[in-house]
């Protein structure tokens, strides 16, 4: 079954951007998944066709209304149990959790905010889940749309060529990924770890896994707590 | 001056993608900050321009080579003293504090991953800073470059039209943002909260403080630790 993306945004240039590249952008063609994207302009009030307004109780910036934002979504064309979700930076971050979860299902209705954010009343009467792509302020939602999509693309089956590698990457069994080499041997005077040479594959496995646990451990501690089995978590120096 | 950005990347017709919309395209069209791409493949090796190459020691995928990706970065055109920033989910979080100390240099030059990474050691000899944006594995750092450079060059002076509106964002003093509200003051049965129609400031200014703080401890805990001035942090909901 397709998977059907539909995004609502000021900006439908910008996709399929870089949903269109490389293994993504083939499934697309194949229609391994399917992407619309709704004008929020067409759905704009009076001749001018506005989608926004001041702030009730005054502020700077303006707020996206919630009828205009409403008929949008509601004009989205696709399987009705999509889950909806705003690109807002007061969302819960994005996990590789929310990924798989996602591409197990329908697809997904994606909002992508403009301005001062999203009237609160149709976030609440449309179920809209809120979701952030790293801990930053955007100018709008699209390019977080882009990251949240291909997150959950990549997992789709038949999409990427090579499952096998899926598995041992960062994030997916909460450890890090460790550090890769190949050829040349030499670069820049820097050679190679001997441990990788040898072909020793158990030597190898060994290596790698104290790798990931030592990045993990220095990088995100955070992520780092399932290694200790109940041992105190180290304090992390980043 | 301009700000410089340089994109090392196998797809430069991702760019400039979401970052040719909106103010930040009009300020990139009138060179308020720069953008070049490099095509890694024009570094490749042979008659093929191969940039990759199995794994030392084995394992699944591809891993891009240090010395095809050193010969592009090299080739980068810019301020030699920009920050060297490879995407990659072994990183550290994009955060809003990045953003801002990037917006005051001279510019950056992006490294975007695809395959299984790219050879430790051109990290290491390049001092290439590694960056994720967001908790999930993508299939190349080409839309987390545009995510990154979004969130900084938004900052940078004349980019956004309303400057005021910066300052009252998620993340940029620690608190998640407030509901907005707009036009009209009933939708679908749901009327805006009467405190922001009676024209009280100090009371709307009390209550979206209120809303900030309840929304902040709600859902992200990890960022509601300055709320407390030294009382114990509370339980996350989420």
């Amino acid at each position: 079954m397709t998977f059907a993306a539909s995004i609502i945004t000021l900006f439908p240039e910008a996709f399929p951007g870089t949903l269109g590249i490389s293994l993504i952008g083939k499934a697309l063609k194949e229609s391994v998944w399917s992407l619309e994207t709704v004008q929020l302009r067409d759905f704009g009030i009076g001749p001018h066709k506005n989608v926004d307004d001041t702030p009730a109780g005054g502020g700077a910036g303006m707020v996206l209304r919630a009828d205009v934002a409403a008929a949008a979504l509601d004009a989205a064309q696709g399987p009705a149990d999509r889950p909806i979700i705003y690109l807002s930076p007061r969302g819960a971050p994005l996990t590789q959790e929310m990924a798989k979860t996602w591409a197990k299902g329908p697809g997904l209705v994606l909002f992508c905010g403009r301005f001062e954010g999203l009237d609160e009343r149709v976030i609440e009467a449309r179920s809209m889940q809120e979701v952030c792509v790293g801990e930053a302020v955007l100018a709008g939602g699209e390019a977080a749309a882009l990251v949240l999509l291909e997150a959950v693309i990549r997992l789709l089956p038949g999409v990427l060529g090579n499952e096998a590698s899926l598995s041992e990457e960062s994030f997916e069994n909460g450890l890090l990924e460790h550090p890769q080499y190949t050829r040349p041997r030499d670069f820049e005077g820097r050679p190679i770890p001997d441990v990788l040479m040898n072909g020793d594959h158990a030597k190898i496995a060994a290596w790698r896994r104290a790798e990931r646990e030592r990045l993990t451990v220095e990088r995100r501690p955070d992520l780092a707590g399932g290694l200790f089995h109940g041992k105190p978590q180290p304090k992390g120096s980043t």
